[in-house]
C-alpha cells in the first residue's frame, strides 16, 4: 500500500487551547526521491505525545517551536524504501523524529536512528516500552527520583504509555507503587495486569482520600505527568526529603496559564524537584534500552497500545491524550511493513 | 545589670499577617535556678529571622509550632550565670534556641552549645557569618546550588543576614554574584563593601530590566530568600539545568495564601530545585563554621549587624525583616556581657 502522494500534516495556526482541525493543514506533495547519500522512509507508526502538544506553543521549551507552515514534528517508526546510502538498506526500520508524514528524507540532519535488524518484537514497542516511552519511565524514576525499595513511589496519568511503565519498575525495585489514573477500568488494569500495589481513580468521589489511604507512609517519590491540582494533593503528601521527578504536566498543556506548584512544601519538606527530558540520557540510552529490553522479554514489564489507524486522524487523536481515551501508548498507524 | 525577675515573651495568638503586639505578652516570672546537673544562662543576644514567623503559624514546617502561652522560640547568645554541672562555668557562652527571655534554663533537653572560649570576635558573629547564618549561606549556596567557577549566582534578599554572605562565597568561589536588595544604599553596600558583582535595586523602576542586565549569560544558581513575583523573575531567566537553593520566600510569610512557583521553568530548563535547612547539615557544622571562620579573618567575608536594644521590642522588631529595614544580620540587644 505505498502511496504515490506524500501527505503531510502543516501547522497552520497556534492552537488556543485544545487542538482544532484548522490549526492543521493535510496536503498533499511528491514523494521525495533519495540524493546522494541519502534514504527515502515511509511511516509505519506515528507516536502521538504530550509535548506534541507543547511543540506547537510560540513559547521557549526544550526544542523550539514548530513553526507556522512546517511539517508537524513527531516520533515514528519508518521502512526505507529507497536509499543511496549504504547505512540503509531497503526495508531497515528506523525510529526518531520523523513527522506527521507518509514519507521521510534520512539525510545527514535526520534525528532518527535504525532498529536492531531481526527484531522478536513487534516494532511500534519501539515507540512505546524499548522507546522513548521506556527510556523517559526508566531515567525519570531511577535517576531523577532515586527511589529505594520500600519507598512510596506515586505516578499521576499512570495508566498512559510513561506512567504504566514506570510503576512497573517501581516494583521491580521494591518500592510501592500507587497510581492515579482516570476510572476503574484504568486503575482495574494497573492493579491486576501491571501489579501496582494501588490505583486511585481521581474521577471518583472522596479520590484524595483514597490517595491517603493508599500512602499509609506518605510518598517518597512523586513522578509527576499531569500538574495542577492533583499535583497539589500529590505534594501535600510527600515526605520530609522526598523527590519529584517532573516529567509532564499534561493538565496545562492547553492552557495559557502558568503552571505552577507548591513550593511551601519544597522548603518545608526539602524536597528535591528536577525537571528532566529524555533527551538529556542519550549517552546512556543503551544501558536503558538493554534492562527494558531483558525486563519485557521476562514479562515483568508489560505494555497496551491504543492504536488509531490514519495519518489523517494525527490531529484529532492528539486530542484523545487529554482527554485520558488513551490505554498506555497512543499511535497512529499510519502503514503496514 | 543582671534582672531580678525573668521577662518571657509567651505567644498569646497566632498571628494573622503581620505580626501584631497583641500577639505576644511579655509576662514576668521568678528567674529560674539551677537543679542538679543543670546550669542557668542569661540572654545577651537574640536573633531575630524571618523563619520566626513561620514557627507561629498552626502549621506543618521543619519543626512543631510554638504553642499557645509557651516562650516564644528564638536563637540566641546566653552566658552562663549558675552552674551544678561541670559541662558549664559561670562565664561561659553558648548559642543555640535559648527563646525569648532573659533566662534560659540549660538542662540536658536543652538545644544549645557552648562557644569556644578566648573569643577573638564578638559573641554575636555566631549568631551571624558563623552562626546558623553563615552556615546557612555556606551550604545552601555550595551543597544545593553546586555553582561552579563563571557561572551567574543570584541571590533575593541579597542585603540580608544569610544573603550577604551568599554573594561572598560565590564571589570566592569565581561565580558573578548578583544581589537583589531594597533600595540605593543597600546595593551600594552590596558592590562597594562586599564585593558582588552587580546589585538589583528591585524598588526602582525597571529592576526587571536590570536585572536582565546585570546577568547577561543568563542565571545559573538561584539562592531563594524571597518567594512570589521576584522569584518568578528570576526563574524566567534560569539557563538549562540551572539549580535553585530554596532558603525560604519571606514575602509569603505573612499570608495565609500557598507560596508557589513556576513548575512550567522548572520542567523546560530541567531545573533542580531543592529546599533546605541548616539543621540538615549538622553533621557538616565544624567544616563550615572552620572555612567560615578562616574567611572571616582574612576579610573576605564581611558582616554588618543592625541591633535593637531591648528584649522588649523583640516582637514589633520581627516586623523590620519583612520591612526589608534591616542591613545584615537583625539582633535584639538583651544584656552586656
Amino acid at each position: 500500500m505505498a502511496r504515490d502522494v506524500n501527505r503531510q500534516w502543516l501547522l497552520r495556526a497556534r492552537p488556543e487551547g485544545r487542538i482544532k482541525a484548522t490549526d492543521f493543514e493535510l496536503v498533499e506533495r511528491d514523494v521525495p526521491t533519495a540524493g546522494a547519500g541519502e534514504a527515502i522512509a515511509r511511516l509505519l507508526y506515528l507516536s502521538l505525545d504530550p509535548t506534541n502538544r507543547v511543540w506547537v506553543n510560540d513559547a521557549e521549551s526544550y526544542l523550539p517551536p514548530v513553526q507556522i507552515g512546517e511539517v508537524m514534528r513527531g516520533g515514528g517508526i519508518a521502512q526505507v524504501v529507497e536509499s543511496n546510502t549504504p547505512m540503509y538498506a531497503v526495508g531497515d526500520l528506523v525510529s526518531g523524529l520523523t513527522g506527521w508524514q507518509d514519507y521521510v528524507r534520512l539525510d545527514a540532519g535526520a534525528m532518527v536512528q535504525p532498529l536492531p535488524k531481526g527484531l522478536s518484537v513487534p516494532p511500534e514497542v519501539f515507540l512505546g516500552v524499548l522507546g522513548f516511552t521506556g527510556l523517559t519511565a526508566y531515567f525519570g524514576l531511577l535517576d531523577v527520583g532515586q527511589p529505594q525499595a520500600g519507598e512510596t513511589v506515586v505516578i499521576s496519568a499512570a495508566a498512559g504509555a510513561t506512567g504504566s511503565v514506570v510503576g512497573q519498575i517501581a516494583r521491580i525495585k521494591g518500592c510501592r507503587a500507587v497510581g492515579i489514573a482516570g476510572g476503574p477500568e484504568k486503575c482495574r488494569w494497573l492493579t491486576d495486569e501491571l501489579g501496582f500495589d494501588a490505583a486511585v481513580d481521581y474521577k471518583a468521589d472522596g479520590w484524595t482520600r483514597r490517595l491517603r489511604e493508599a500512602c499509609p507512609n506518605g510518598i517518597d517519590v512523586n513522578f509527576e505527568n499531569v500538574g495542577g491540582t492533583m499535583m497539589d494533593e500529590v505534594m501535600s503528601l510527600m515526605n520530609l526529603n522526598g523527590r519529584v521527578a517532573l516529567c509532564g504536566m499534561i493538565s496545562g498543556y492547553n492552557s495559557d496559564e502558568t503552571m505552577r506548584g507548591r513550593f511551601d512544601v519544597i522548603l518545608m519538606k526539602r524536597l528535591q524537584v528536577r525537571g528532566f527530558i529524555v533527551l538529556d540520557y542519550l549517552p546512556r540510552f543503551a544501558e536503558g534500552v538493554t534492562q527494558l529490553a531483558q525486563w519485557y522479554a521476562e514479562g515483568r514489564v508489560k505494555h497496551r497500545d491504543t492504536i488509531v489507524t490514519g495519518l489523517e486522524q494525527a490531529p484529532t487523536a492528539l486530542n484523545m491524550l487529554f482527554d485520558g481515551r488513551n490505554f498506555g501508548k497512543l499511535l497512529i498507524k499510519v502503514a503496514d511493513p
